[in-house]
């Protein structure tokens, strides 16, 4: 007897994650050896919770494959879910009862580092007790931080976006004949890949950004005040990019520090203010930090009394699937198929990845890792990706990156705006 | 003798202001009367530092209008001078030797209501002296605060823009199944022409932006709260749209209130605290006023006790080309062109407007305006188009920006990012 198979989406979303869930729909309907593709609402807990719906019947819908594939953020629904540790919670016979309800001969999830745990657990428990049903991760984050693969799903389009608003921000700053220094605020608290991706802006040497922090290296204020006032000598406009979570030498992020500790740290000579407690919390409890872009604005405005701005991209960079990447889009397809056929070959606890087979012409493949190499790991950017002076990023990243951000996607456009499912 | 033109750009970049310069550049390679078309850079300053250059030599370079007309910001550059009133001052002598200097028969400024106290003193200095230069007013502003014409070159690209975003951030925040109230803070200082446009993202009745503040009516702390606690009673996900202007009853912009203003508005049961003086100045002189967005996060934040997150779509709004309106620039570009005629035509102190013929089909045409009854003047959203619960916008609203978004403007892609000239 056929087998039916689910598919589950998690974490935050992108514009590619849709792509990989068509991927697992066709996959599976060109796959003899399942029935129905289910999908399950909200993450695992839409198997806990018996809460799914028939992907099977929806992709027999006309045109509802084509529109899903360029949808952004997660069809399914999302959850922040952690499956607990002790395989003898109830919650595991719970899941496992659903899924031999459905007859489920594999389970795919498609989420990044905290998904793959579950998928690691599913897998674990299943092996434990002679289960026959495959999981199989499918990889997906716009933090390019999974291990084992070469880049990971959402990330081309985040990194095409962010790219391509850094270019035209250049723009809008460079009207006026006066000197100005503008901040861009890009995601990544532990990995500077998407903040790396806006060097891909420039088109020639000299171009924005100027100056390219990454959360990789620790962010010392004094030189980045230093370079800030030198590249002024040299242009009128400065353009600069930094991951959200930078830190400092000690370890702390540049967006926890206070106003009244960054005023302090300046006027005592920039000794470090980390001892001293300021208590700014008002009546709410916020301790008004504001994100590492406000802070910089701040300070540079202080020290340099110079028109100062700071643009956090905030989400856009990952729901704007209008600027998706067209080679991101089909590669994560490609990747949510590959699962299909890795649980048809009874592989379980192992996540899709994708190898690099070369770079000119750009050509990929996919494979599999073992789940354990990836759960609850991160791949940062490589030292040896960054230059000696900390604030900029090798010709090598780039070319990384480069083939990554190809192609534009067909998007319909209804009344003026992008038709979505 | 055949006379030459001179134009300029000025105020804040859009995605269309270049737009319209190649309708001054290709008007004026097929007008009879001029020669050749200058372009002064950063505005009047350019005229006045002798700082210009030879469009029409760089308009037979293949491909370069055709560049010019999507590329974002300002080709020409932009400044913010304000000539001064007394026509003695040294400064009108100045700009009228250097365009004697060139032969001008015509001048054309591209900008909005400040731009346009230009071209008033100038064409009144003209007048006052004899002088045979026509100048002439080319609309432009993402604001769409310009009296006497039916809507703005550059406002159909941001109103697209900010459309087509809402509705990528509504797909982005839908995707957990807990309650959330999301922010998003339109530029529109006295003007709600942007933040309306918002309304253009839903689909279906019931769909985001849930609720619409605009600066034309005043702004209440509490009916707001009220509004979004009944939402969520409704529905998990509150997305609402604000103009960065908006004002409480008395005027003062929401933006300006501190942290410490809130706690204690709050605290006091929404007494007003504008009597109060809370000095919250640190050494740098910034009072830490957040945006709007920021201040109604932390509101909702503190008195709903909801995950809550705001975001500014900032310059983004103004200089994404890559997601112009097509009819907004070829519009831009025929307000251009019809500068051209009226200065053959001997206007002189008048703008180029636009009269919107009919809705449906969509027709405009050129006309023009005295310039003394848009200079300095604004143009704000007229109460009738404002729901009377005062957080809406009405059917007459959205039918009127609704043509004004259509169309997709073709951006070469080159290694994946748009090119700019």
């Amino acid at each position: 007897m056929k087998k039916n198979c689910i598919v589950a989406q998690s974490g935050g979303p992108t514009s590619a994650i849709n792509a990989s869930l068509c991927g697992v729909i066709t996959g599976s309907l060109e796959n003899e050896n399942f029935e129905t593709c289910y999908g399950a609402l909200n993450g695992i807990t839409g198997v806990i919770s018996s809460n799914y719906i028939n992907l099977t019947e929806m992709a027999a819908i006309p045109g509802f494959l084509d529109k899903l594939y360029v949808t952004p953020a997660m069809f399914l629904g999302s959850c922040r879910y952690k499956l607990p540790a002790d395989f003898t919670d109830e919650v595991y016979s719970k899941i496992f009862d659903e899924l031999h309800k459905l007859n489920i001969g594999a389970f795919f999830y498609i989420g990044g580092n905290d998904s793959m745990d579950t998928i690691s657990k599913l897998s674990g428990y299943a092996k434990l007790h002679d289960e026959k049903i495959n999981f199989v991760g499918i990889p997906k984050t716009i933090d390019n931080d999974l291990c084992e693969t070469d880049h990971t799903p959402g990330f081309g389009s985040a990194a095409k976006y962010i790219a391509a608003t850094v270019r035209e921000i250049t723009y809008d700053t460079f009207i006026y004949p006066v000197k100005s220094v503008t901040i861009i605020e890009i995601m990544g608290r532990d990995a500077g890949w998407l903040t790396a991706a806006s060097a891909l802006a420039r088109r020639n040497p000299g171009d924005a950004p100027h100056f390219i922090y990454l959360p990789e290296k620790p962010f010392n204020i004094v030189s980045f005040l230093d370079n800030i006032r030198n590249e002024l000598t040299r242009r009128n406009n400065v353009i600069v990019t930094v991951s959200e979570g930078i830190r400092d030498v000690e370890g702390r992020y540049i967006c926890e520090y206070t106003p009244a500790e960054l005023s302090e740290y300046i006027s005592t000579g920039f000794n470090s203010a980390k001892e001293k407690n300021h208590n700014t919390a008002d009546i709410f409890g916020n301790t008004h930090l504001s994100g590492v872009g406000k802070v910089l604005e701040t300070l540079v405005k202080e020290e340099l009394k110079i028109k100062t701005r700071s643009i956090e991209i905030n989400v856009l960079q990952r729901c704007a699937a209008h600027m998706a990447s067209a080679t991101d889009l089909a590669e994560s397809k490609k990747q949510g198929a590959y699962g299909i056929k890795l649980a048809t070959e009874n592989k379980s606890g192992v996540m899709v990845t994708l190898k690099r087979v070369s770079n000119a012409p750009y050509e990929t493949k996919c494979d599999y890792a073992e789940i354990s190499k990836i759960a609850n790991e991160a791949k940062s950017v490589p030292n040896s990706w960054i230059t000696p002076d900390g604030h900029d990023i090798t010709q090598e990243l780039k070319d990384y990156i480069l083939p990554l951000i190809q192609g534009e996607v067909s998007i319909t456009y209804h009344n003026g705006l992008p038709e979505f499912c």
